[in-house]
């Protein structure tokens, strides 16, 4: 251990006389036959606009591709056999976020990477082996025929560097590349509004949040203004909006009062919804969840966007409503990449089969959000949710593994092989915090089914330890256990960071 | 206690059965009457162009303005007696930043909200308090005649809201504004280095720092490109300099082997320095740090930098040093803010008596980086360090809470005031960590004095108690000890958010 290492080797010097000699504490170094190593022309950076990875050999172990890295890719990768497979990763961004636990980083109840893991830390072969590799890139089309996935770097932050194409052949693979944030076409939405699916909608909600309130304070702000400037509207009343209404209450309850105190009268939450919130929960929990949010002072809005505006929304019944803050979590659909893919799709998602295949092509999966059965399997369509990719992930894994050992790894040498049971989803439940240590719990299997649906305090540690034992490390589950214990003991952070 | 009384209070509901009665969860709230407190003329928002606090009368507190929220802004603010006075702070930032921390948290060893304080955890008055306030603003200009601020706020990220100004009148007024980053006048630092001073620039070098690392492993990377991608060049040999170029080896040493072996050959740490590195601190300090960097990796070139390309530095000798990540750390000097200011000067600062008293003018202080002793004191200008600032600060605030107690809070009364002892800076010593678990602790009082010096892991021990019982506040105590203990254990977190 490493840092055993270091702390036995206690090697300590006391100095008690300064020295008079001169010293010279560094020569100088043959610089000039480092930076020789470096090339002089930039132009001829890039090794070869289409350099990648070749084919695997016969007498290599074969390569899975995975696109994305959300629940459904990280849960596949996790239990893939990295003595069978090597792992190649192809994601805009380096760590799965725990999306469950999200909405409560905005506001400082949790921090940001309390809720995201490294990839090496979910499937370390990514780290590690040779020929496994995390690549920070978008797909941007697939060659089916050829086995071969185009992709294009993600270069964010460095201006000095173009993006650049690279091709990576695959002998599997799987496309959990997820979905995107709807808008329903509606105007402005894009422009406005923040989403709530990654950390950095987190971090920008986070930030202007508590600009918004610093700024309400400031000389020369006129009334209107500031409680249009402390005016959060959360769009969707799925558990993503609720969730975030149940903290934002919580924030203003606790933090703002103590620690805003000039302007806690003027901070609000309105949460819109166009049909009812938590439509997928049991009926008594709705309406348990609408008094205990009425009681934090969100107020339930029943109505339809129609436009958005950089300082108001415009209501379906002209209605206007000016905001500070606009949080828009009205689901999810396909991604322009799905859109781009010429295959059969289901509800505009990758149409797949029983066995989580794309049926018209060798050797390719898709799970997740960004996937849906084809009509054919006769199945529905599944919702996007966490425990939908996470259980597609775990049976695909042991899927493909079970292939890799039968000696049917390589690309199209798995075709005749027989897949075993077809996946089957189980629904778990639905969980859903509203604030003031409160949450619902509703373990019926459908929404017709009988069952056990809880809610309040209970629930509440329901939730937690549920998820918390969900959390991919030990690192994680540790620091998001400290966070909710500071976070009762001192309060939320209001740095602006 | 709420968080006892939320503990208290388990209120759960069990709901056995689904209700299977349509609800409506809630009913359509009077919207219009809510909404119409809002103006629809947007431009009138700002109430008056410029609004701000009047003088305050002789039945009223006196108002102390103080502009700044670093060491001696704080580290004053938190010793004004608010029973005496209001305080009221303007910053462009809502917290204070533990420096000699801040180095680590680039590259994950420490979280930044570890190192960051909210100014309302500082001094409570400014949350609490109805006529104590922060502003989150720059100041623009002082009336020192009418004993008078002009400010404008800091309006960033909010795209629809055009900065606007105020101002505020003092009673006394404290100016702790800070220094600038030195760049030497030398073409494209400003562009293309980031600095060491605000967490955003450790936030900026760490996702610049995993992008590299990530790009660099991308198929179409050329070897020399690579190595560019992947050369960290720090330029000044300072406490800053030494301590980021230490963490970065330990985070080579310990997380790039570990997490990115594919590139881990790759990587380099450059420190170039004019003169000698850590040239306040005993030569026997020096010579072990130099020793003990080099044995970390760390290349100690002694250059001048001639100019600062986007993908080079050009040193004084011709050599060109091609870079991925360049930090700029050549210590500090007066800001424009001081620059604009029309009252006499000490070597560029604001000019100070030996009470840290602005001499020309009525009421007005300053402390801190941005100021220095008058020539007529006959004493030197003080370097800028953290604990000047902070010695300085606690002086004042004491002098100040006299002058108040004895009915000298409001302007231009305590003319005639005894202001006791003038201040007298008493040097505590330096510190340095240098990587690998070592650090230096160099307790003379001066450069010629005799005294205990120590280096290693024993220093790493004193490096980490000193400045952890510094932590202002018991929330940030604990948060940086977990994070020393996680990084130990779990190494250092690598997602890139």
């Amino acid at each position: 251990m490493p840092w055993f290492k270091n702390l036995i080797k206690i090697s300590t010097t006391i100095l008690n006389q300064p020295s008079s000699k001169s010293i010279t504490p560094f020569a100088s170094p043959p610089l000039t036959q480092f930076f020789l190593q470096f090339t002089k022309d930039y132009s001829t950076n890039i090794g070869s606009k289409h350099a990648g990875m070749e084919p695997t050999k016969t007498d290599q172990k074969p390569r899975i591709v995975v696109l994305g890295s959300g629940w459904a890719g990280c849960r596949l990768m996790k239990d893939i056999d990295t003595n069978i497979y090597d792992v190649v990763c192809v994601s805009p961004r380096n760590h799965m976020v725990f999306t469950p636990l999200l909405a409560s980083t905005c506001v400082g109840t949790l921090e940001f990477r309390s809720v995201t893991e490294h990839i090496g830390r979910i499937q370390p072969a990514i780290s590690r082996e040779p020929s496994s590799y995390f690549f920070l890139a978008n797909c941007t089309g697939i060659d089916f025929d050829k086995h071969m996935v185009q992709c294009q770097t993600v270069t964010e932050g460095v201006e000095t560097l173009e993006p650049w194409n690279f091709n990576i052949s695959y002998d599997k693979l799987v496309i959990a590349s997820g979905a995107q944030a709807l808008t329903f076409g509606i105007k402005g939405v894009k422009e406005h509004a923040t989403f709530l699916r990654e950390v950095y909608h987190a971090q920008e909600i986070r930030r202007k949040l508590l600009l918004n309130l610093m700024l309400s304070d400031v000389p020369g702000v006129t009334e209107e203004e500031k409680r249009r400037l402390l005016h959060c509207v959360v769009v969707g009343g799925g558990p993503t909006g609720v969730e975030f209404s149940g903290e934002l209450s919580d924030f203003i309850l606790r933090d703002v009062h103590q620690r805003y105190s000039h302007v806690k009268d003027y901070i609000r939450v309105t949460l819109i919804e166009a049909n009812e919130i938590l439509s997928s929960f049991d009926d008594r929990l709705r309406v348990y969840a609408t008094k205990q949010l009425t009681k934090s002072g969100v107020r339930l809005v029943r109505g339809l966007v129609q436009d958005v505006q950089p300082e108001k929304i415009i209501l379906s019944d002209g209605t206007d409503v000016p905001y500070g803050l606009l949080v828009w979590s009205t689901g999810v659909g396909p991604s322009p990449f799905v859109n781009s893919l010429d295959i059969p799709k289901a509800k505009g998602r990758i149409g797949i089969d029983e066995w989580l295949r794309v049926p018209s092509v060798q050797d390719v999966f898709s799970i997740g959000d960004c996937s849906g059965f084809l009509e054919s399997t006769g199945k529905q369509v599944l919702p996007a949710l966490a425990q939908v990719a996470e259980q597609q992930g775990k049976y695909l894994a042991s899927m493909i593994n079970r292939m890799g050992k039968e000696g049917g790894g390589h690309a199209n040498s798995a075709n005749k092989m027989n897949l075993g049971n077809p996946f089957i989803y189980k629904h778990l439940g639905s969980m859903a915090t509203i604030g003031r240590y409160k949450a619902l719990v509703d373990l019926r299997e459908s929404k017709e089914a009988k069952g056990v649906s809880i809610a309040g305090f209970t629930s509440l540690l329901v939730w937690r330890s549920a998820y918390l034992t969900r959390v991919v490390s030990w690192r994680n589950r540790f620091y998001v256990l400290i966070n909710w214990l500071t976070t009762l003991i001192f309060g939320r952070d209001i740095s602006r960071i």
